[in-house]
């Protein structure tokens, strides 16, 4: 493809190549995986202790899927002992920023949610 | 739980409330109907024929769980025959709008982002 083409790329298309990265952006690992990561680089470890309730393989599959889409950046120092650590990119932080948006405007706004399941669930 | 409390709501948190909604939202069915919904009311099919690719069982899953955290309004009329109709209640609206700026970033990085997968799987 010339860098010169405009392709329109649309999420609601079933076919676009822009829902699955979409899913890596917003599965629950890979959404909370870049929200950590905005805060700075961290180690494997310590992301999957931030990430409350992740498993190792779930954390490594979701941040895989996220540094092949040129979001976040792995960077193996052999200086002592293995030592991995994650970062975003540049693309990877405009993407953090869209998603802390949207989990700031969440948790501000648990409390009409839960009022709205209470509502919900007393009905009939 | 009175109206005057403070409580933190937070999303890397294992047991917060908050989790279970972000998956709501951001789930792909879930999130492609709201960014449908963002464009005015709906009737089932229309949203099943918008977000390509879902099943209607998906879909109506996804509906009812963002109807119970207050995102969704259902409206029945029975006038004629059964007409079903889905709209964002104010909450909805705000939600829908950091949905779809995540989602014009994406679309509109995703050169970069297939740029950024052909060279990780050119990698060694």
């Amino acid at each position: 493809m010339s860098g010169e083409e405009t392709i329109e790329y649309d999420v609601f298309g079933r076919a676009c190549p822009s829902r699955p990265t979409l899913d890596h952006i917003t599965n629950r690992w890979g959404l909370l995986a870049l929200g950590a990561l905005a805060d700075g680089p961290m180690r494997f470890n310590a992301l999957a202790r931030r990430v409350e309730g992740v498993s190792q393989k779930m954390l490594a599959q979701a941040l895989q899927a996220l540094e092949r889409d040129g979001f976040v950046r792995r960077d193996v120092q052999t200086t002592n002992r293995l030592h991995v650590e994650y970062s975003l990119t540049d693309l990877g932080r405009e993407m953090a920023d869209k998603v802390l948006e949207l989990i700031g405007l969440l948790q501000d706004r648990m409390p009409q949610v839960l009022a709205a399941q209470e509502s919900f669930n007393a009905r009939d």
